[in-house]
């Protein structure tokens, strides 16, 4: 059986500066509260700054093993190990050191298509990434990643909907088609919850996310070929759920994302749709469902110039809280970002290059995407929590972020 | 000085179902309590189950890099550093990451042997291992390696057991025979525990575990020729100590297993025998010494059938709590677990083959071993104390075990 | 583009012997104390002692992946990610698993010299390091490394100065002169503090440690030609402020080392002159400063003897603290502490070694410099804190220590 193993990786890294910037307000239909006056004055807006040595801004850092077994009859065994790490300081990327957190996982392929066992991106995120000309990394990401890869740091709508599957799912079998359909792509991906379940249901421990939380299953389909390549995905994330409450949530997402490669420049655009999902057994009688619809979209371009290449994006998000409480007559304002994205690379060889990118954003209505997520930046915003949103008053809200990227990206 | 620097791995990943069943049982003499009617109702039996995606159930996942320098005159330099890896997860085995858990070694080898200096193997774990036809991995695992091997998940007796050194030991230095005796090899093993001593005693902080524990100290001799290999071993672990309690608590282990490859099928056997000693520096006047005896033995075969291979065992043990309190008239009964498993494998490749295994297990007397243990499974029972085993009485106790595996093993 | 990436590491275990001396004084003009009798009683000196196996007491140990890609031009970019590893537990240094803790670099190299990014040694410790004929590691290590490098853990001074940047500093972009330059050569390293910044700075946290804490700047120059070696280096970094109260607490180093090969022998020596410095934006008007001012000496030399060398170093520390505290009439009188190191090496080929060295320290006032640093050790001494050392009285002092290491060292 002839065989090879490679040991692979990429380390990326760059100078980084983030501001976001939160301003008072006061949304208040009676702007003068007699019994608070002092909340209707004026209040400076707060500047937090940082400058950070940042790690993976144009590709993800990591170190990696891969190989492949060549079994005969065209069968295959395969494995792919890859460890994210943050090179400014030499930490992973996990809080428990180095670990195969990008990618772990063994296979068989052969005629038929390749099964894969292990953790691996979800069919969801392939989308927010490969249509996404900053690739959901650096500074330039794309608004809907910044929300949804937030793991509650994206402020008060990100906190409802944290995700550990968002990107990536563990213990996970998937199904992928064989790439000899004429274009077509295209796989399935069933991540196992592995929660423990009781028989009679009665000694179930009383405690939230016991049975179905982690659980995920999507898949996504696709046709590429010159200078198209179109794809669709749909999956469902369950992120809580409690046994004796009959309660199931779910995060559903479905999108849609297409480039076209005109030579002289390359389009790209896509589109998601995020459903929190509140799920009871015995429905509500009365009272909010807690549910909340975000939706997403970018338009992109890359133009190539000489041995460089220049990046632009638009991104946006909006997000429906009507349904998180007893809503005011007139609604709750949609929560929105715009995102504008602008970047140049300059390839100094096809594993070497410098990069740099700059970034702005625009958050109305409490939404509060900030210019880095953590580990390469902290700098977040004074921001109301979900419940000060749904009813009118004064405080601070999320308003404006910038970003800047200088780097160089080698792979190995 | 020729030298070679090897980079080589394991990724197995199974689909498993694990499942176990608790009883209720009612020991006491007088069944009828006036005072607790209720605790003589029969009550139902209680169900817990979990798929997983599990890894390492044929042969442990890892990553390693080991290689020899060639000194001249026979003598030679080698190292070997191997981690353990959960390719289900991407993380490691250990809780705080990747790490050379498995084995990290530096050696010297000549004409007389080899000394070999860090964490590596105890001798006692050894015949577990190797007279296993299950390898102590997976559903299949000889029950005597689930129990000593559980760090306390194993229930009742477990807890009591808890020992770090049981399957591997840190700090360790170990001399080996070379292998030209004619079939004869052994080595021992004795590993520091590291801990501070003070002089005078007196200033020894007053907290347990603080001088000798850690400590291990261990030997196996064998012989294999042909079809015939045999073996047995002896170590004594220090699992805890206490200055000022003049107490010191050893976990002795003494085993011998033997295999006979028949040809048509290879027969293994084992017999172990475990003891809890509490050495005390002033003898205890009265009651219980808390010592426990365990007692755990091996009936494995082993088939080829073309590209594949059955395997199967029967395992038992048996834990004497006599000791462990003050015992009614009739002694404690002995808590008892027997193992069935069986098992087929499927050879792709010399490195990649297919597995299906299926366990089952009987518990006894408060015995409870669990189908799997962590971080692959982590269904248990309810299972009472210790001391409610040696006072008799109405609870749940652990019952049956099931187990499967169906996985693909990827050597590299 | 040619490139190569390497894997590399280094395997030294040792056993160790570690044991320390603390004696019962009383420095009390007094010295009998009508109200406490007892106290001017003398006691027995308690002596703690550990038996370890160690890990990278010659050469750190460590596994790493490095590799540079020529990109035309004189133009070359390069990484090296090196994981420094405990391998007698097998275990990282780190507590939280395998890292590249040792060095993360991406650099960009050319006849303009070398810009690098990432986490690398400071140019501080580069003296320290080279002009020990030890190395900084093992029992032989020179008294300044074994304070400075002790993170709290080398007694009433090092709690004082623990600085997570004294041997690396992570985030830092460095600059290195070419090569070519007769001799001469030169960095300089600015690590970020990656602190966020407020404004209106009366928004910061009231909180310790939030805006500067952690930046590192310095340089270091030398020249280097045939026999002889000399350089100097200076360092400043932030372990403490505080944006409230006006406080920055720098640890500034300067020092200056060299080494000339006479052939039969090679002598080295070093000093550093350490500051602890308590800037604050409004001056104390009366109390003292709390700075603190260090000094270091050290005089080596190495003989070779066939496949073998004799190392010996002498080296000396000495803290002023007549700042620390109102101090008496007569001032506080120097903790100081003299050590003496003497090894012998034994090469069996340029990568395989075998060692030993035995060291002894006398701490007096107070210093408690002690046999080795964890992880490898962990006896301490019994020793009063900083404010006991300040006012005369009676209680235990760290006195003297020892240590050994017979080891073997494998480069891969």
């Amino acid at each position: 059986a002839q065989s090879s193993v490679t040991l692979f990786g990429v380390v990326d890294a760059a100078v980084s500066y983030y501001q976001t910037n939160s301003k008072y307000v006061n949304t208040a239909l009676n702007v003068f509260n007699p019994s608070n006056p002092a909340a209707a004055l004026p209040r400076p807006d707060v500047r937090q700054s940082q400058w950070v040595l940042s790690s993976g801004n144009y590709t993800g850092s990591r170190v990696g093993f891969r190989g492949t077994e060549d079994l005969g009859g065209g069968l295959a065994a395969s494995f792919w190990l890859e460890a994210g790490i943050a090179n400014d300081t030499g930490a992973s990327v996990t809080p428990i050191g180095l670990a195969f957190n990008r990618r772990s996982t063994v296979s068989l392929s052969g005629a038929f298509g390749e099964v894969r066992l292990g953790r691996d991106y979800t069919p969801t995120f392939w989308n927010d990434n490969v249509f996404d000309p900053f690739q959901t990394v650096g500074v330039g990401a794309v608004a809907i990643s910044m929300l949804l890869g937030g793991a509650g740091s994206a402020g008060t709508i990100g906190s409802q909907i944290v995700n550990p599957n968002y990107v990536r799912a563990s213990n996970s079998v998937s199904y992928w088609l064989p790439p000899n359909l004429g274009g077509f792509y295209g796989h399935v991906m069933y991540a196992l919850g592995e929660n423990t379940k009781y028989d009679p249901g009665s000694v179930t421990p009383d405690l939230p996310n016991t049975q179905r939380t982690g659980r995920y299953a999507g898949g996504r389909v696709g046709y590429a070929n010159g200078p198209v390549d179109v794809a669709a995905a749909y999956g469902s994330s369950v992120i809580g759920d409690n046994y004796f409450a009959g309660l199931t949530r779910y995060l559903n997402t479905g999108n849609v994302g297409a480039s076209y490669d005109f030579g002289p420049a390359k389009l790209y655009g896509e589109y998601s749709h995020v459903e929190l999902q509140n799920d009871r057994s015995v429905p509500l009688l009365s009272g909010p469902s807690g549910d909340i619809t975000i939706t997403g979209y970018l338009l992109g371009v890359t133009v190539p110039i000489g041995p460089g290449m220049i990046r632009a994006t638009y991104s946006h998000l909006q997000a429906d809280l009507n349904n998180v409480a007893q809503v005011p007559v007139f609604g709750v304002p949609d929560p929105k970002a715009d995102k504008l994205a602008l970047g140049y690379v300059h390839n100094l060889s096809k594993r070497t290059l410098l990069y740099a990118t700059v970034a702005y954003t625009k958050n109305k209505n409490g939404a509060a995407i900030p210019p880095a997520l953590p580990p390469n930046g902290n700098v977040g915003y004074i921001n109301p929590g979900i419940a000060e949103l749904v009813s009118p008053g004064a405080g601070y809200r999320a308003d404006t972020a910038y970003g800047y990227d200088f780097g160089i990206r080698h792979v190995f």
